[in-house]
């Protein structure tokens, strides 16, 4: 029971922290083995992007300091900024309370956004339209 | 084909909103119907949480201008605050960039985390340890 682990360490105290693995094995991943990151620039604060990631690909960017996700639609790891030279340096990494949410604070080189916009946000709701915000440089990354 | 709707507005001139029913129903919901939703806080820009909306709870979302997401242990809706008063109230939404994933940025009173954090991801990352953060007060919501 997932929920239960993580009601149980809602007030652990903060002067023991709990080995990684043991959390690690906890964490809720969906039927596919992914959970949903949010990945933040840690200097603005702004929101850059969502994705996933299966264990695998949480450990490589715990181990290595570089943001690499599950592509969904490739099947297969995709270091962030690989081929655009846009990495994510990873800053700090968090769970949620409930164990289904990743959050990852990175230092961002470049656009996070594939149409080379600094965030995939840019998609503005007012009122009964939606927006197309933010300024771009497109790029090669897929 | 939905990733192929987002690829063609992706340049789309700003001067040009699109009508919101039109950019609705073409929203990359999964196959239970939710979307993930990042909710942030205006102020500070901090990530509260994450969570999940059906198209109707988007949808009384924008129309109530109250964060409504879809509870997916209680299969209902879920009007944040309903029970605790820690309401959202929306400022922002937007969606990204191949419509699978929803921003909030919200007037957050009070504590977003039902442990009475301020925000969810208070589980971080040092090295191979996980520490549990965050001031908290309890509260009552469930």
């Amino acid at each position: 029971m997932q929920h239960t682990y993580f009601q149980s360490i809602e007030y652990h105290p903060k002067e023991q922290p709990i080995p990684l693995d043991e959390v690690l094995a906890q964490l809720a991943f969906n039927q596919d083995g992914l959970i949903p990151v949010i990945t933040q620039d840690t200097e603005t604060k702004q929101v850059l992007m969502m994705a996933w990631m299966n264990i695998d690909a949480l450990k490589r960017t715990l181990n290595t300091g570089r943001v690499t996700y599950w592509s969904r639609s490739r099947q297969n790891f995709w270091v962030k900024g690989e081929t655009s030279g846009h990495v994510q340096l990873l800053v700090n990494l968090s769970f949620d309370c409930d164990g289904d949410a990743v959050l990852c604070e990175v230092h961002q080189t470049g656009a996070a956004c594939h149409t080379g916009r600094r965030h995939c946000f840019y998609l503005k709701v007012e009122e009964d339209h939606v927006r197309v915000t933010g300024e771009y440089q497109k790029v090669e990354e897929v």
